[in-house]
């Protein structure tokens, strides 16, 4: 792999919620992603997910109360723990997460995305 | 686990490669260090290491070559090759990896360090 510069990345695409794969360690994902507004609610079954805000700011509502995440912060949704992704603002992220994880988990539905695999190009 | 701000655990230590264990993503570590200087030659035979650049500058010498990465640049060193991270000026990384790997991998020493637990904080 040549080396990942996360700015490039961000640079080469507008859309949000569509993350884009942009390295893999051992059977983890590291995804990149644009975000704005609501998403759904949903859980991963089969996985933790780590957060990582590059720009902007993230909420993560939980079940039992929200976390705000500004640039430089990050936070782990265990496995099997509901939540909401919702940002105010264009808010850029970083996702680490076990192979084959699906954006909308558990509740699946017309958000479903294939991460664009950026790590053959 | 509470949110996780990585300013904060950068200004909570001086000390150079001795890493410091943010998160837990299933059976992979996040850990963060600050590096300056020669480190040593060494390959880790069961996983890949993920190195993310949050301030500085860092080079990882390959046998084949270097891989320079600035802020926000990422690369994977795959299992099993051997590398020596080196850093001119102090600079701070963030480190993905599988649970247990030793930073010094297959070529032990005295600069083998066990990362201090910050998710237990």
């Amino acid at each position: 792999m040549d080396s990942c510069r996360l700015d490039d990345v961000l640079a080469s695409f507008d859309e949000h919620w569509e993350p884009r794969l942009v390295a893999t360690v051992n059977d983890h994902d590291v995804k990149v992603a644009k975000i704005q507004g609501e998403f759904i609610w949903h859980a991963h079954p089969n996985s933790d997910e780590l957060f990582i805000v590059l720009d902007g700011e993230l909420t993560i509502e939980l079940r039992d109360g929200n976390v705000v995440l500004g640039p430089r912060d990050m936070y782990v949704v265990p496995r099997g723990v509901e939540h909401r992704p919702v940002a105010e603002a264009e808010t850029a992220i970083m996702m680490v997460e076990l192979q084959g994880t699906v954006n909308t988990g558990d509740a699946g539905g017309d958000r479903t995305f294939e991460p664009v695999d950026l790590t053959r190009l």
